[in-house]
């Protein structure tokens, strides 16, 4: 007590010589511990958190919206204006400005804290006060206080109820009213500082308006938009700081209301108070009142202090709360950083659970030494996330155990599967994924006509798309998967209906047994839950599945689009001003004899038509007609067409790159974020019809997407069923059972791999996986697609992952500053059913996509390559060879490998995808599938170049290994379990952040 | 003395329980200061830097390098591994990666600090020892330590003399060579946990190797290319901490050397040592020493720190030294930051001559109260930088003054004009300008030629461009202006030709004589010093002038290309099939004439020639001859030229957008900074060769660029001189001083506005500038192009822009995480000249220019009228309509004045634009400069509108309010002159890092 009346005398010197002060508050703050320490053998501070936190944990308290309101003088008024608020990051009145700050992190100084300490061992402390009025508190304040000048106290009331003026949304509307209110009130109030000469004019105007605030929120409260980002529950703590001419020491109140209750106009938004802070001094010093406003504002807002202050029972917990929060505190040297310098907020901080566990684990001393941070040594301990894939793919044993679970699994969800699916996003996926579906179904069914002699054409290919496609959506485990026509199964058909044709059997019957034993074979697999040994593969093995698939969507975009050139080749020669030599005449077959009666042709009119069929009129016959009948073109025109290959380049190339700029438009500064948002969603809706729209301002006749219009087969001798028996020898029937086989694996391999790639855990899906429904319901449409006589599908990757890009998920980020987490995947059947059922019905919207030209649609195939392939790791690591050790971005695995070794990785990934890549392009494409088993192989011997921990950073580790690997963790402990789980939660973090600022899809 | 043994005493307590010994400390440190108060009034600590500080202001203490090594076991072998570095900021070893992290803001707890703080206190400190080597050193700190155990002393000398292992560059030749050693020497040394255990083997080993540090640096030291990182004068201090076994209290010893001394192989680079920092000990708390070895290394970087440390006469000073730190850090609150994150280092820190200034000024309270910074009140009362042109511009009274005062002030820095323009970077801005100016000469050449029949065409637009352009950079007063032709004079010409035509007044007699009358004009603004007047154009009106300009070039350059598609028109309703259709045929004048005729040849070959001259063969006729002959065309494809205008489109946005890339590609993170550089300097030199090549590779007749060959007037029948009388009448001599008036403000405003814009205090010129000077040139340039027949020049703002641009320097980046910083522009006469020499001899490079497409050309107009627009104020304010504001960027206007008003003054400058647009559109163009006057009449009128505190932000005050402000500052006293500075240092910071990161050129 003898010290408390002590530094309440020096209060004076301090607020004069503040580093004099600070040292006495400290001297003031040491003397009482180490009196306490005496007692107890622990650090007082956290011996009194730990009591106070574990107390009743049950009940969260709520979030804390924290106002700033400084007292100023507007005119000849006085008033409270908002100067700052908080809801998890400050953000500060620009006072010219008129305008909110961006959220920041606040920067404080060590000062302010320690003279806010002092305040509030030497200022008022009310807990739990019965409050339901500011008169009312701040009369119960002084009370406490024990002031009885009754003038001093009647002043203090006056300055604390002054109008409170926030920084609303609409600053012209305000501001103009505020001016009109202002000149009209001037008079009305006294000015503050002329107080002391005029004592009764003050005591007169007092009582009039002794209390500017009003009981309940008014319009402005209410109408505040910013209530949406203050969580519901949430309670306010108002700070008040301010200088005033009558007071000769301080005057610092913290109250704790026994009750939220909201005081009028107190808060910019109508949330009940629950804290108050009033710091009232003498002027000269308002900087420093300022000042320590910002460290109770900022302290009000730390998860830990508010804790601390809602379950404080004296002021002594306060300090300790206070002394918590500074024993944490990070520290930044003045020489390295600016004060001024906003610091944004960052993307992710320690969690609130985190520091409280500190106080139930009894760790202390052990987690002080690690609030350093970026020196720590033990960091490097610690290892990545383990490769996880979860019990879907657990080997259960049973006959069809693997199906029944999944089966079992996806069941609760199928209702959600549905309502879940009408959102806005749902349409721009289903846009975009539809249109990647029918450029796929056109490319491969051209190609897969071409290859069979149209016995399976672009009309199967729709037909069989929407069918295995939508029975898959409706179906399926993992209804996000989108079936496609793959490159191995059109090799595989290629060879097949060679191998037919040389060996006179009959084609579609050999394939639909293929099919039967195939699909049989699949339902092996599915009943033995096979499925599980996808377990196997690591990122190595995924990444160099996907980065293959999406080279092979690049090169053929760019093929496709260098064919154009070739197929409309430019007369490079062309000189404009011999536009008269050139031309192209259709000559007849045999110009002898047909010569002079052409003489006699040529000169008359065009339009003179009806001659013989015999002699027709070679001049009006087109190219083709021409080359039909047997005449010959002559000119120097003939083999070149005109512009369209140049149009192609410009329709490819701009719906690429506008779609990759629309994409980028997110993180753009123009337009609100919605707006933003719905731009990039629709990108390749917009780049398309963007470019549509050029293609008919030019009306250039570049290749349009043709849509078959008539539901028939492709070739006329075939129909809609395929007979199993009557055109093949019977031993066909049991031998096809060996290419089955090699379909089968096909079908496993690509199927499994695309799902592994969906089911990430990156992509946070919640409602599970079903690899072993997928695979029985694959097996199902590849039988009724061979009856059918349709291609087969299998999972797509490539478009697999721009459909669940195209449904990913953001929290709206809640408090100002916070950024928006990554929830997860719209998980739902109805984009892909939708997809689908539009595939089906292209065949009527013929008119409408006859207008869409094909090198828009390989724009589309190139953009999707590049967006598939940039979401994956090795392709950064590609990156990394280019860049300068100090210019790399901090992955966490470059912290934690060497880069020679990260480069090694890398260079094996790009030697074993060569391969690939060279197998892919010879008729070995056909063993495509049992390549991806040696990528596996591959992986398997890497575990003898690489340590272990270099796996697990750059790969994940191979299963058996995890296995021991765990035992070992059961060994060390558990300590360590809590520090793996942080780091996973960094690493898949950083992946989420990657996967936003990298991947433009 | 009782309670410094007390710490000492509680030391074991604390190396278990910190969070209790962080009380002890303070309780310790607040007592012995609370005694010393009773003796002082101020703060000690500050006290007594004060007068270290001041002691001797005039010796800089040299920058310190700072390593930090901790102990480690390799194998069984201890050794000191470099785990962080510091120039300015620190950089970690990253264990796992064996990299060094990026340079990162040193976060630091506010623990140990508090720890440091307490070693000081209590371990050894010896200042100025006079140490030679490091085993010498240790032993001055056993005796002073008053070490008695030998065995203690002996151990503690073993380890602190182990290896020093350094993080180099080359890690994998490195760590070779590692194994290697490592593998072969593993049993040499003994492993240190087992010292206990085997007493008698330690002995025999610490003799045999008790020191492993060599006296000389290694040659990995000397090789060590950070090297040139460091300062030349830069000493090092090293910071040792490492925990051991035989220790039951730590070891602390802080050292400075009387003289730096090169300690062997104790830093990684051959810098020597000053001060040395140990720690040592007990084990189970690495992680703690290591927070304390950051945090003292951190302090040894730090300017404030450093300067005390060298300076400090005892224990004290260092202790003062921490206090003083500790009240400037600033702290982050734990909850809104992470402490893993690593902090980019800032682009600009307070500097360490303003934090040291607080100890000379006295202010010492009032500059505390502002550490926190962010939320300060006063700072909105700050003004912005004044607008200040310098001397230059001051107007003078005398006859020729200021003509006289610019060649005094230009005269001196003659030859560094010259030898300093020998640089690389001059290449690529010679090219680039070069580029630009033939293109613009041969564009302004081409189109004067048309508007004066060819009096002046290409021909003297590029001797005119050539003569004038290297007279001006040889004598004028700033070379860094680009002369070149421009619009308003191109329309006063075109006016003056039809004026002349219609009065059938000789033109060259006329435009000789309007030369005349305004040279003689300008030399009379020059006499009286008039260019004084441009000190009344403020920002608004430069960039209300350099917008137009830039909007003048995007519009040329776009128009060009459109026109490009009407000059090659697309057929667009070509049908590939029916190309037989398409044919144009040249048929003679009357062709009931020729016809039966014609049926005769067109059946024979064409080859067949040699007809008489009145029977042309009108199907070999060219489109031109036929159309010369009077033939017509008749067919489809006459009016179509294929490709052409397409290919033109690519060529011009491929340049366009190529070069944008290249520019950003400075700021990515792939290839060396040196390589990255190059590229973005020859950015606008790459994408021409690149779309040249591809042009070339297409071979498609794009239009060229046609440089004429022959050296003589375009026009047959004009000479090279033009004489001044005899064909137009007397009194014509006369009145043409009413047009040269026009002309003269039209060169007067062209000229000036584009200097004001070219000296503009962003560019950090350093030889000043010479408008007096700049116009008189001029003028004589006026006279001499009208007696030769040529056009008239004046400078060019987008090139001259462009020419500053491409000649910016940088600072090498000295300490590692420094920002670059902008140094100034290469203020040279070279590249001026040899842009102008190159332009002369294009006549005979004709053979080479020749394949450079026209829209490749376009594309660079396109790009410079981008550039040029992108660094302006104007523009980015242009673009705050777009955003919401949470998403602007905090431009240091937005902080002051409120939006509305920003948007207001940015709508103003907008309707004044599109007025100056449509007015240039019109016959009007030719009052244009006068439109520029215009300009500053609507901004004093702004004076009306705006507050001054908003125009000084948005604009800058017009000069008598300036003067008046100064006179109010005078008032006010210079208390506020010095943060004025600071905030005008901060605007001009901003204004370069602007201009760094939005102008792309």
């Amino acid at each position: 007590m003898l010290l408390y009346v002590c530094v309440k005398g020096h209060f004076m010197v301090y607020s004069k010589r503040d580093k004099l002060t600070v040292m006495l508050k400290q001297y003031f703050k040491m003397v009482l511990q180490i009196l306490k320490m005496s007692f107890c053998q622990v650090s007082p501070a956290a011996e009194r958190l730990r009591y106070i936190l574990s107390e009743d944990d049950d009940m969260p308290t709520p979030t804390l919206f924290t106002e700033m309101d400084t007292l100023q003088r507007e005119g000849d008024e006085l008033e409270w204006k908002e100067s700052a608020r908080w809801v998890k990051f400050e953000e500060k009145v620009e006072e010219g400005g008129e305008r909110w700050s961006k959220p920041h992190v606040s920067t404080l100084s060590l000062h302010s804290l320690f003279e806010l300490r002092t305040c509030l061992q030497t200022g008022t402390v009310l807990l739990d006060l019965e409050g339901y009025s500011l008169p009312q508190i701040v009369g119960e304040i002084q009370i406490e206080e024990g002031m009885t000048s009754p003038d001093l106290r009647e002043k203090i009331s006056f300055v604390l109820l002054r109008r409170h003026r926030h920084q609303t949304k609409k600053p012209i509307h305000r501001s103009l009213a505020d001016i009109g209110k202002s000149s009209s009130s001037t008079s009305e109030y006294p000015c503050l500082c002329c107080v002391r000469s005029s004592r009764s004019r003050w005591t007169r105007t007092s009582s009039r308006s002794m209390n500017d605030i009003a009981d309940t929120p008014s319009t402005d409260q209410l109408k505040n938009k910013f209530m949406k980002k203050i969580p519901r529950d949430a309670e306010a703590s108002n700070v008040l700081v301010g200088e005033v001419d009558f007071l000769n020491k301080p005057f610092v109140a913290f109250v704790r209301l026994a009750q939220a209750t909201t005081l009028g106009g107190l808060t910019e938004v109508p949330v009940p108070t629950r804290f108050l802070f009033i710091l009232l001094g003498p002027q000269g010093r308002a900087k420093s009142y300022n000042e320590i406003g910002r460290a109770i504002a900022t302290l009000m807002v730390d998860d830990l202090f508010s804790d601390v202050a809602y379950k404080a029972r004296d002021r002594e917990d306060l300090i300790a709360g206070i002394d918590e929060f500074l024993d944490e505190v990070i520290v930044l040297p003045p020489g390295e950083w600016d004060p001024k310098i906003r610091i944004e907020p960052p993307k992710k901080v320690t969690s609130a659970d985190k520091r409280k566990s500190v106080f139930s684990l009894n760790e202390l001393g052990q987690m002080n030494g690690t609030a350093g941070g970026a020196g720590g040594l033990t960091e490097d301990e610690e290892m990545p996330a383990q490769h996880e894939l979860g019990e879907e793919l657990a080997f259960t044993g049973r006959f069809c155990g693997g199906l029944y679970l999944d089966i079992k699994r996806k069941l609760p969800w199928i209702p959600s599967d549905f309502y879940e699916g009408f959102h806005i996003q749902s349409i721009s996926a289903v846009l975009f994924i539809y249109l990647g579906c029918i450029t796929n179904a056109i490319t491969f069914g051209g190609l897969l006509g071409d290859a069979t002699d149209n016995y399976q054409g672009v009309m199967e290919s729709f037909l069989g798309t929407a069918l295995a496609g939508s029975v898959f959506c409706l179906f399926s485990g993992q209804p996000l998967i989108i079936l496609s026509s793959t490159g191995p199964i059109l090799i595989f058909e290629k060879l097949l209906f060679e191998f037919s044709k040389n060996n006179s059997i009959d084609y579609m019957e050999l394939r639909l047994w293929i099919g039967i034993h195939s699909c049989l074979q699949c339902f092996v697999l599915v009943a033995t839950d096979a499925s599980y040994i996808i377990k196997y593969m690591t990122r190595f093995t995924e990444e160099g599945f996907s980065s293959l698939i999406s080279f092979i969507f690049i090169s053929d975009a760019i093929k496709k689009m260098v064919g154009s050139f070739k197929y409309y080749p430019i007369n490079t020669d062309f000189k404009p001003d011999y536009v008269t030599t050139y031309k192209c005449e259709c000559l007849a077959p045999d110009p002898s004899e047909f010569t002079p009666w052409l003489r006699e042709t040529e000169g008359n009119c065009p339009a003179e038509g009806s001659l013989n069929v015999t002699a027709l009129d070679w001049s009006q016959l087109s190219k083709k007609e021409c080359l039909k009948y047997g005449g010959s073109l002559v000119g120097k025109s003939c083999k070149f067409v005109p512009d369209l290959a140049l149009m192609s380049f410009i329709l490819f190339f701009g719906t690429y790159s506008m779609t990759v700029s629309l994409k980028k438009f997110k993180f753009s500064r123009y337009f609100p974020t919605k707006l933003r948002k719905l731009i990039s969603d629709f990108s390749i809706f917009m780049s398309i019809m963007t470019f549509v729209g050029l293609d008919m301002l030019m009306g250039l006749k570049t290749p349009k997407l043709i849509v078959p219009t008539e539901f028939k087969p492709t070739r006329p001798d075939r129909g809609w069923l395929v007979m199993p028996f009557g055109k093949n020898p019977w031993w066909i029937y049991l031998a096809s059972f060996v290419p089955a086989l090699l379909v089968t694996i096909l079908i496993f391999m690509d199927q499994q791999i695309s799902a592994v790639i969906v089911n990430r855990k990156e992509n946070k899906l919640k409602k599970g996986c079903g690899y072993h429904l997928d695979l029985f319901w694959v097996g199902v449409l590849m039988a009724a697609c061979s009856f059918m006589g349709l291609p087969w599908y299998v999972a797509a990757t490539v478009i697999s992952i721009a459909h669940i890009d195209s449904l990913k998920m953001e929290s709206e980020s809640s408090a100002p500053g916070e950024q928006p987490q990554f929830l997860g995947v719209r998980e739902q059947r109805v984009t892909g059913i939708l997809v689908f059922a539009l595939t089906g019905v292209s065949i009527f919207l013929a008119p409408v996509l006859k207008f869409i030209p094909m090198p828009v649609l390989y724009g589309v195939f190139l953009y999707m390559g590049v967006a598939s392939l940039s979401g994956i790791q090795f392709w950064d690591r590609i990156k990394l060879y280019m860049m300068p050790s100090k210019h790399q971005p901090d992955y966490s695995y470059l912290r934690h490998v060497p880069l020679r070794r990260v480069h090694l990785f890398t260079l094996i990934q790009i030697m074993c995808l060569a391969v690939l890549w060279i197998l892919k392009s010879t008729f070995l494409a056909i063993i495509f599938p049992v390549m991806i088993l040696g990528l596996m192989v591959v992986r398997k011997m890497l575990d003898m170049v690489f340590s272990r921990h270099d796996l697990a950073w750059l790969d994940d580790l191979l299963p058996e290994k995890e296995k021991k690997k765990k035992d070992d963790d059961k060994k060390k402990g558990k300590g360590k379990e809590k520090e793996k789980k942080k780091s996973k939660a960094d690493d898949s973090e950083e992946e989420v952040r990657n996967s936003i600022f990298c991947c433009p899809l």
